[in-house]
């Protein structure tokens, strides 16, 4: 498609691909849209929970705790 | 590399490509192991929860309306 750009940072393919694994027998596109979003917004907010906790504590580098304590949050 | 095999759904590359996008300078590999892991109990949930909403009305196919609804529960 030229001309588009991809607005998402996970991938659709991935979303829908998850949706399958769970039982769905077929998704429609607004359905992966909304799934991808939805992801997104949980995603970012632990992504940057968990860089500001590494940041806190001196590090540059995200560790598997800040994962945890920022999900945690 | 041989005889490895993927055990997640979600592409790890993906989920460290989110990190770096929320401000994290370095992330380590366990961190984005715990993080993919995490996605992806979240995502699985949500899927298996819209799967159950979408065949509960009679419906083959998960629509938007049923993420919401699944990310609602």
């Amino acid at each position: 498609m030229v001309g588009t750009k991809r607005k998402t940072i996970i991938p659709k393919a991935a979303v829908a691909r998850i949706l399958f694994t769970t039982g769905a027998k077929r998704v429609s596109a607004d359905g992966v849209d909304a799934f991808t979003e939805i992801l997104e917004t949980i995603t970012l907010e632990i992504g940057h929970q968990a860089a500001r906790i590494a940041s806190h504590s001196g590090r540059k580098t995200v560790q598997e705790g800040d994962i945890h304590l920022a999900v945690k949050k």
